[in-house]
């Protein structure tokens, strides 16, 4: 699941973050496998600005599923405090925790801290990821960077310092893409991240998975498709109708009406969702959403609309991540379509067959 | 209660962030009305590096009891984010949130954010002080500072900006002090900020009160000692003999022996404990300090001790804090302890006749 989230900025941040918990819980209880979480200072359609208090809240109540931010905006924040929290997070967890990280892309984020050029956040990002793998090997070290000073001091003889390593020695770190060529899919291929799709079309999809797999060959590790994670609306209903509804009056609705889709048209992504190129985009409404962006159904549907995608795809990939939406006065058939998606639609696809005889 | 914490360095992240959450709920529960958490990133027995995540966790399993870090190490996090992060906190505990903040003390944590002159330290907390005040107001505002750049974006007219105020409109902030003079409770009184004394004997004590007094009336403010919170060890059994064991074989005796003392002596504060000047501090063990440092003894013992030492400071002073200990092995007495003093020592003392009389 991606709890970005996609809540109506009329919710209150008590329910966001209790929203946010309880999803994360139900999630785990049904044998989803991630909950990844976005970091927005300033957006009132993403409104969690710090990822990191919803896992915290989360930890204890779950024993599964593994969590990350996806994903913590690094110059935004120390690297050295970050590094510290995240492997204390990594610790806590036992290994259930995986690191998101971006550059940040929102104007409004930025000048929060006092940034109106973003062409400086790539570089910001690239000196934060140094400085936070210098920090996670627990060994002293100065460092003076262009954005930050930091280091590791020795431990004097009597008293030894925290240990600071991420559980099992290494933070997996992982990167989201949505345009294509992709720059971010691009630098998790160089970097061994685990790369994150955000689905704008399978021409978006299918230059991820090149990208990542020639750069992974590049830096001389092994490519494996199933390191892809894809981030799609689903909604799983007991009729096609059911589903329908759910999805056109209810919370995916209102997202995609209110903020995806703006966003999306903004961004020059949405013409890559329309099937058809021709298509005037004017026209791209709920109701063609449903049919053609978001996956919308019975069990039987779905099933064949996900068969068909992977298929369309050449082939599976690892994780597919839904979208949490905003169910919260009535979540009940929002929790129903997660457990059919999980106990009914998956064990059916083509593509579990496959790898359960693998 | 203050959750230092006061854990042993072989305790794992799990242990440490487990015994952090039940402490607050217990605490809240039996009736406690404050919860502090101090955050160091590098000290393996004070070994909270994010006192945020411990109050997230344990926000919505909790009514009652007011949360705060204690304190918040302001040069080491970039400000607006901090301020945002805090904001929300206290959104989301809808007011049961308070926010200590202090200058960080360590070399070893200054070390980390490349820091080897702490003496800059003071400047940046103010400078952050300024920073977060300006982005709690959630109005437009450019700010390029000596340490950080920050700002508040203007909203485009269609896309509000989310509401990042604290809950009520401000936020109440914190300040420890243990020295005296203590250019920390100084600095609260100028500021309107809770004074924390960390117990380091009566003049001491009586130092902070009139210094927060002469600041508070300085600064045209109506001088409160109600809002004094003072942090001590405190052990109550069904026996004078019980709750010394409890005390000098438990986890108070074992952070004394191996982390405070040694802290305390190189401050150069032991001796201030000491009621007798002419006490050979290398004779300052834990029975001394069980007699008389920490208030250890049956319900009537540490009454009769709590009354004398009110008196001794000339009234009474707003919320006694107690340290959190290393019990986890065996929980059971020590939140007795907690619970024999809510209920059976507090309703019991002359003071609080006076305060229900008033």
């Amino acid at each position: 699941m991606f709890q970005t989230p996609f809540l109506r900025p009329e919710r209150s941040a008590r329910q966001v973050f209790e929203w946010a918990i309880r999803q994360a819980i139900f999630a785990d209880k049904i044998g989803f496998s991630e909950y990844w979480i976005g970091e927005h200072a300033t957006l009132n359609w993403e409104g969690i600005p710090s990822p990191e208090l919803v896992i915290a809240a989360a930890a204890l109540q779950t024993s599964r599923i593994k969590f990350g931010p996806l994903a913590h905006l690094l110059p935004y924040h120390h690297p050295a405090t970050l590094a510290i929290q995240t492997a204390w997070l990594s610790q806590i967890l036992e290994g259930r925790y995986m690191l998101g990280v971006a550059t940040g892309a929102y104007p409004t984020d930025a000048a929060l801290r006092g940034i109106s050029d973003l062409s400086k956040n790539h570089p910001m990002m690239l000196e934060a990821i140094d400085i936070m793998e210098r920090v996670w090997k627990g060994e002293p070290f100065q460092f003076e960077g262009t954005y930050w000073d930091a280091g590791f001091p020795e431990a004097d003889g009597k008293k030894k310092l925290r240990d600071v390593r991420p559980w099992g020695g290494s933070m997996q770190m992982a990167m989201t893409g949505l345009s294509a060529p992709s720059p971010s899919i691009s630098f998790a291929g160089q970097h061994g991240f685990i790369p994150a799709s955000v689905y704008a079309g399978n021409d978006f999809l299918r230059s991820h998975f090149q990208t990542y797999r020639e750069k992974m060959e590049e830096a001389g590790r092994p490519s494996d498709r199933l390191m892809h994670r894809v981030v799609r609306d689903v909604i799983v209903a007991e009729t096609d109708e059911e589903a329908r509804k759910m999805a056109i009056d209810g919370g995916i609705g209102l997202a995609w009406d209110e903020y995806i889709r703006p966003t999306y048209e903004r961004f020059g992504v949405l013409k890559h969702l329309v099937h058809d190129p021709s298509m005037d985009l004017t026209k791209v409404d709920a109701e063609y959403l449903a049919e053609h962006v978001w996956i919308v159904g019975s069990v039987e549907t779905v099933r064949q609309k996900m068969d068909a995608w992977i298929d369309d795809l050449g082939g599976p990939f690892g994780t597919l991540l839904i979208y949490s939406h905003d169910y919260i006065d009535n979540p009940e058939p929002w929790e129903h379509s997660m457990q059919l998606l999980v106990n009914e639609v998956v064990p059916k696809l083509a593509t579990s067959a496959e790898v359960e005889a693998a």
